[in-house]
């Protein structure tokens, strides 16, 4: 490896879902639209550029967005929806844990599902129920089984010899019965036989309890294994996420979590106390990529303006090299994840800036790195620390 | 498979060798002088950019340029000269089927080959001896011999435990004799015996024929296994194109080949009275290759505007995504295929428009897509038609 150490420090922040559409009124995207000075002027001096995270016309997930950020081939490290379930609690998987995803829903007197979702029953309903379910025992597993929220709970599978190479129970919509898991290998086989009868078991304590009478099941995975980011750039890293689920990616590939706390200027003043032990910081701003989900382009353009008057918390650190981008678009026109490139900054004493003088998705099509896949980012932001040795002779 | 089925409907417009050069006077290129308002008013609302079909620098034949765009990489769904030249004539070849391209050519007393293309003898003239030809019956194989343009035929061997793995009897160049057909592999060897035969045979039966009194072959091989676009994209596809090469290589990638017509016109009216029927449409326009070929600017020029003049029949069926591009450049000024990549632009209601004002290469490089390869316009395509599931989770 090239990576080698040195005191320079990166700061990568994600602003989720940055990326935009323009509105039908005004032609101009979220970003356009908001005032941000301080993004425009830190545009001014960096190195600006468009990402494509998975590859055009790919929407990612949260996960795969974040990957390939993080340098790692989302491609190749694919996240299972139990584990990513799992991290979105705070869960730490251990690495032969199995995790899936549980629905609680609603089945008739035939055993058809009639509602997937138990009509979406309350956190606290969920958290009692988890709790009933968390009575079943069966040998060849330890069995735990979390609330997430309203209908949704994790389960989890720990002992020797399982497999996550399942089907799943859930046939994603109504009108038919939950399906019995499938082994998908034969090694999968006690593990599928342990999964049934939890099942079995669940139905039987549920009856009665309409309309969360009956549990499905979805994506049975196992913690990946990622190369950590200190063994791969030797680095410290260190994160500060609010949500769960992020944090959760962030322990994944090795990082520090640190405490959150509420807001964007509480996540800069937990930046500033642990400045000073870390080399690698990752933050992760959220509200961008809810507004937009929501369909608010009005609250994703405030979104954007909030995070805009609290970076001076963050430029006063004056980080060797700060990187501001994010982990996909989520356009409020579209009101989900999209497919579109998402506009990217590196500002180092040792970027070449180009001409780019405004952080928006038109004016980064200009910038010096054009439009490139997600996973060179970790590369630029090691060179441009002065982390990386000379390739070659 | 994140594909998923949807009412919308995708149409690709392929012009046939689009990209050009500037012109030495005027230092504009064909596009660049084409009157063309429809074009440039589609323009303003897409996204633009320039493809490569294959890689910067290589000139791609026909079927390369096509099956790059309709998503297969180019290098390794390689079609063979003989295929190609079968595909031509509308030749539905069978899965096992082995073609040659054939030249009728011209040997003195001694077999040296004086003229490879026999003096380019009429198609009539290639027709009567296609069919003495087709007389010629070697065990092992069903035999075709099917007259193309000219001095050009295409050879068929069907049969049992035939192989494509042959060498050319054309050595490509006058004063040699033809060469043996050489097995490049030991399976290949009976068939490599057949097509000696036949070549044997068909000397004997050119006797006398002068100028037309040899055949020289080569391109041995067979269909290659492409995966339909119904199966990768979950799509209905269909396709709309005058020359029999165009419906081989749209009937290849699996498309319901329509009737054409002569015109682009006749080829949009038929667009119009199929359109509820499939949800993607390759419509192939074909002179402005054939127009860069013949080296003459204003002749392109022409078919550029005449193209232009039609769209509106096209626009009025105001498709959820409408693509338009090239399979690569043919600059008049060169008279023949080239390397240069070619302008692109995709408009949906969900496309994130750019700048760009004009549809031209110098105006495209400045477009959103910036430069980039052409099998990635298959996966915008389906997003932008909302037909492609978000990957991860």
């Amino acid at each position: 490896m090239i990576s080698r150490t040195s005191p320079s420090k990166i700061v990568l922040l994600i602003i989720d879902g940055l990326g935009g559409l323009p509105h039908p009124e005004t032609g101009k995207t979220e970003l356009e639209s908001a005032k941000k000075p301080n993004l425009n002027r830190i545009a001014r001096d960096s190195l600006c550029g468009l990402i494509d995270p998975v590859s055009p016309g790919i929407t990612p997930g949260s996960a795969p967005g974040h990957l390939a950020i993080f340098g790692y081939d989302p491609v190749q490290y694919h996240i299972g929806r139990g584990v990513l379930e799992a991290l979105g609690i705070d869960l730490e998987l251990k690495p032969h844990d199995i995790a899936a995803r549980g629905n609680f829903c609603t089945v008739d007197d035939k055993g058809i599902i009639t509602h997937r979702r138990a009509g979406r029953i309350s956190t606290d309903r969920n958290t009692v129920l988890c709790r009933l379910l968390s009575n079943i025992t069966v040998e060849g597993a330890e069995i735990s089984v979390l609330p997430v929220k309203e209908h949704r709970f994790v389960l989890i599978l720990r002992g020797e010899g399982l497999s996550p190479e399942l089907g799943d129970s859930d046939p994603q919509q109504i009108g038919q019965a939950p399906k019995k898991i499938e082994a998908l290998s034969p090694q999968a086989q006690k593990t599928a036989d342990i999964a049934n009868e939890f099942v079995s078991r669940a139905r039987n304590l549920l009856q009665g309890k309409t309309p969360a009478n009956m549990v499905l099941l979805r994506g049975f995975s196992r913690r990946p294994h990622i190369p950590s980011i200190s063994e791969i750039y030797k680095l410290k890293p260190a994160a500060i996420a609010t949500y769960p689920m992020y944090r959760g990616l962030a322990r994944l590939a090795g990082m520090k979590v640190l405490p959150g706390g509420e807001s964007i200027t509480d996540q800069l003043n937990g930046l500033h106390r642990h400045y000073a032990k870390y080399d690698f910081f990752f933050i992760h701003y959220k509200s961008t990529d809810a507004r937009g989900e929501d369909g608010d382009f009005p609250a994703k353009v405030q979104a954007i303006e909030e995070l805009d008057e609290a970076l001076p918390g963050l430029l006063s650190l004056d980080p060797d090299v700060l990187i501001i981008t994010g982990d996909h678009s989520t356009p409020a026109t579209l009101a989900m994840h999209s497919w579109h490139p998402v506009p990217f900054m590196l500002k180092s004493k040792w970027c070449r800036p180009d001409d780019v003088t405004e952080f928006s998705e038109r004016a980064c099509l200009a910038g010096g790195m054009g439009r490139f896949p997600a996973t060179e980012i970790m590369p630029l932001a090691m060179a441009n620390a002065l982390k990386l040795d000379k390739f070659g002779a």
